[in-house]
């Protein structure tokens, strides 16, 4: 283990020292919002290129001019500056995620909300009892504003998800599904990710039900495909698309089902733009990122420029209306894409089309391929490529060694070809772009960290993202938790407590924790795991667990005089 | 060979195919400087960190906020836009090495005289018989301007050379020192590469003369040290400082004797901010990129933090100034680094300073190790590593396969523990960051071309580029050649007589090549290679070499009327 990731490990694991919780368990306080009254702009479109570092849009700008004739991307001649995207540290179920290379949860937390929070975080802070954070589209609801989330991911996947929804861990998403019908208001709902509003029974992912109806009972309309999304008049008022089971197919992959991102974009612009007070909305290429982990760069620079088609439908939209304000990012960069390799002073823009297929439908031959032969064949099939040597056949065969297997090893030889270079299939902590449009642009320009650009949207647009927030934190607290044997859940008492208002102390000479309220006092030994409550029995079983003491939530509902009510799919606490 | 670099290579092949010399050989012409007379800033400093991609940035300020407690860089807040780089495609010496990854001459050649040109190129136009273009720093000379290069590199290095200098191969650096003195008038040189000032009998590396005697005639003092640095004055005039027998020592490897960036870049703006009519100054962080081609993180980051400095010397000045902008930039990014590797979300920046000196020192006796417990001893010794693996000491004794040998494993190494990537030791095609202060940031902002940069500060200063580019082009003409067995430079006839203004025409059936001109003709038998003088005897020898016709300058001269003059040291023609 590397010796910065040993020391945030042992950092990390001091929270959990004895005595027992006592330990504040707060990694990180974010700061407050700085809101301004004033509306500059009556609408504001966020557009998010997922994983678009500075490499992604040069190869993309690259193509466009060697391949099609374009000197320049439509988002060129709106750059104005670039922004830090580090997330908190902090950790995940006992791993250290986060440090300075940031994930889609934390970056997404950062410009939906303005505040850092640790990797796989949904809007949420970087706490043991995390509290949720407003985001920008939350804030435009307050406002009567109407809001939209499009996206060529899944619809539940982080980037979307930070902005209407709050979970401690990203990958709950039958939960972000459920908070898109329950909690927010989100009007225009376009993406993949089909897989999580239905239930197992019906091909998809929930344990509970399927969700469409309740969907449909609440006034959206649900549409499936291209035409599905071009039957939607400008009055449809609230509109679920889900055009993928999970993410919608790569560019290479679609086919005359599945709209793009631009149609996708247009569509919910014409139905959020009916709103006489305004709208907020979030565009995202989600697979520029997908095509970076699997260091596809065929893919990679298709779904750069179906992205940029969308940044022209925004654009074009927001100088026709004039009271439209417009603002592009990232996240952050994913493969640690470098545009040449090997000390060779070129790189090989026109084979960057040679690949017919993405990486991932191509990959999903190879994994089945039996010899050099039949992955030559494949190769072949996909590339044009006649002349792959044994030895990189053999080298698919057996897998790049990372997860991506056969799909990563035709990268590896595909990136050879191409003449560019890859560092890994995770995220790398280089600076994103900022471009923008309107009245914002004045806001994000220069150096900017990406807590900045939801300030920017909150400010441009009027929304309090402050009130946001608070109106959240007055009905949940996310908190780190464990399941008992018997499947009840139990929380960590000191940070529970505290965050409750309670006080916390630990009686050394007794061995107990001692919980204490203005409503009564609760008792544990360390010893025996018994719970007392003011002084007599309560019934309450206790868990120790690594040094932490752990409490069902009725302990806390008797301490506090609260009624806690624990919300297993969000795994949250509603407070009233 | 790469489908790309051959069907390049073809195409340049093209050039020298047969009819002979009949095939144009100009590959690319630059656009017009577009210059402004109104000048806004009466003096302007252009500062180029060189191989200072996105990655190197955001790298400096990370190590920065960790290391050193200070969240951001002084170039930071000053951030306006981005540049795209790319070199015209164009060959050297039959060897194809332009792209879209440009290297040093050509980004330089952009961002001085707002021309494109190929890779190795300084400041001449990329074509058989290059033609010079005038640089900032020239026409700043022609308005009576002071004028000033700094730089930690060989001061005859590429990016200070295209300021003022003109030759067709960057490596002719000898010619580089010589032009300083003789062509242009640069009050002050600081940086290194003293050994192309000093004969070989004195430790240098010219075969003619040691020229110091000579600039110390044209008023130069001569510094060699940080002593001798402070002592100039601010009323010096002008003054040469030669502080490394090549490039200056990294920051990791300096003694006391040498001056750090800031203090160069400090010293110069002292002396020439004298002169009434202000000035015009580049100040390079010349290493950056060497620690980049080297893979050697640590010295990068202290090279990046040296640069910084500099930004704040200059800054500094121009804001007390008052009419100075100021403008930064790189040429491009170097060694594909990635701020992250292998899937793990975070960098080990703790662990960023552990290298004590520089790779190419350390590398020096890794270069002599002969067994693994050696290799293993002087990499404790420098880095404090007690745990290198037996596998990790043999692949350093190996070396890693690059011409950095030893070092390059060393740093392939130190990468895995500092959890960052390298694509390879070469230059890389992603848009660099541009930077400014002052009336130039309006000209440079957004989206732009390297080559705007030189007309934004042209602009700004109220410089005539194509002046400048006209009284060079009257003087000097930069053709390919090659020298006989004898000795003599011998010259591609079609190229260079179209470029005299002469008519070249085959006469198919009597295999002849024919130019004229209204003074004469010269009439070549291809297979004889005799030539004929108005149709008598010339007594000049033809020769034929790869399908190219070439003839000595003296058939020129015939032809032309005009007095043409070969300079052997700087390689071109002199036209008066």
């Amino acid at each position: 283990m590397s010796k910065r990731l040993q020391r945030t490990l042992v950092a990390g694991t001091a929270i959990a020292l004895l005595p027992f919780s006592l330990v504040s368990g707060a990694m990180a306080a974010g700061t407050t919002a700085q809101e301004q009254p004033a509306a500059a702009s009556k609408n504001v479109i966020v557009l998010i290129g997922d994983g678009m570092g500075p490499a992604q849009v040069s190869a993309a700008r690259t193509f466009s001019k060697y391949k099609l004739g374009k000197n320049s991307l439509e988002l060129d001649s709106y750059y104005v500056g670039q922004a830090t995207t580090y997330a908190d540290r902090g950790e995940d179920g006992g791993t250290i995620v986060s440090g300075e290379v940031t994930d889609s949860a934390s970056a997404g937390t950062a410009f939906a909300t303005g505040h850092k929070t640790y990797n796989a975080g949904i809007s949420v802070s970087n706490e043991d009892v995390s509290e949720p954070f407003g985001s920008v589209i939350e804030a435009s609801e307050l406002a009567g504003k109407s809001t939209g989330l499009v996206t060529t991911a899944r619809i539940t996947h982080a980037t979307p998800a930070v902005y209407a929804a709050h979970v401690r861990n990203r990958d709950n998403e039958n939960a972000i599904a459920s908070q898109y019908l329950t909690d927010g208001d989100v009007d225009v709902l376009f993406g993949g990710g089909k897989q999580f509003f239905f239930s197992k029974e019906e091909k998809g992912k929930r344990t509970d039900k399927t969700i469409i109806p309740d969907f449909e009972a609440k006034g959206y309309k649900v549409v499936y495909d291209k035409q599905g999304l071009a039957s939607l008049g400008s009055q449809t008022g609230k509109a679920l698309g889900l055009f993928g089971n999970s993410h919608v197919d790569y560019v290479l992959d679609r086919d005359a089902k599945v709209p793009n991102l631009a149609e996708m974009s247009q569509k919910a612009i014409d139905i959020l733009s009916q709103n006489p007070k305004g709208f907020t909305m979030m565009i995202e290429g989600g697979r520029i990122d997908h095509a970076g982990h699997a260091n596809d760069l065929s893919s990679l620079v298709q779904e750069m420029l179906d992205f940029d088609a969308a940044v022209k439908v925004a654009m074009d939209f927001a100088k026709k209306d004039g009271n439209t304000s417009v603002v592009i990012t990232a996240d952050h960069e994913t493969g640690g894409l470098s545009l040449s390799r090997d000390n060779i002073y070129e790189i090989n823009v026109d084979d960057w089309d040679a690949q017919q297929k993405s990486s991932e439908l191509i990959g999903g031959e190879l994994k089945n391929a039996k010899s050099r032969s039949e992955v030559k064949a494949i190769v072949a099939k996909y590339t044009g490529y006649e002349d792959l040597t044994d030895a990189e056949a053999d080298f698919i065969l057996a897998g790049d060694g990372s997860s991506y297997k056969q799909e990563g090893a035709f990268n590896a030889v595909m990136a050879r070809k191409y003449l560019i270079g890859w560092s890994g299939h995770g995220h790398s902590a280089v600076d994103v772009g900022v471009w923008a449009y309107g009245p914002i642009a004045e806001k994000v320009k220069g150096q900017v960290d990406n807590t900045d650009i939801a300030r920017a949207v909150a400010s441009v647009a009027g929304l309090d993202l402050a009130k946001a927030s608070e109106q959240l934190q007055k009905e949940y607290l996310y908190p780190k938790f464990k399941n008992s044997p018997e499947g009840a859940a139990l929380f960590p008492a000191r940070a529970l407590a505290e965050a409750l208002g309670a006080q916390v102390s630990w009686e050394g000479a007794a061995r107990k924790v001692l919980l204490t309220s203005a409503n009564g006092s609760i008792s544990v030994s360390i010893d025996t795991s018994s719970v007392q409550w003011n002084g007599g029995e309560s019934g309450l079983q206790a868990q120790v667990d690594h040094d932490v003491l752990y409490l069902p939530l009725e302990a806390f509902s008797k301490l506090t005089g609260k009624s806690l009510k624990w919300d297993a799919l969000s795994e949250r606490i509603k407070l009233q």
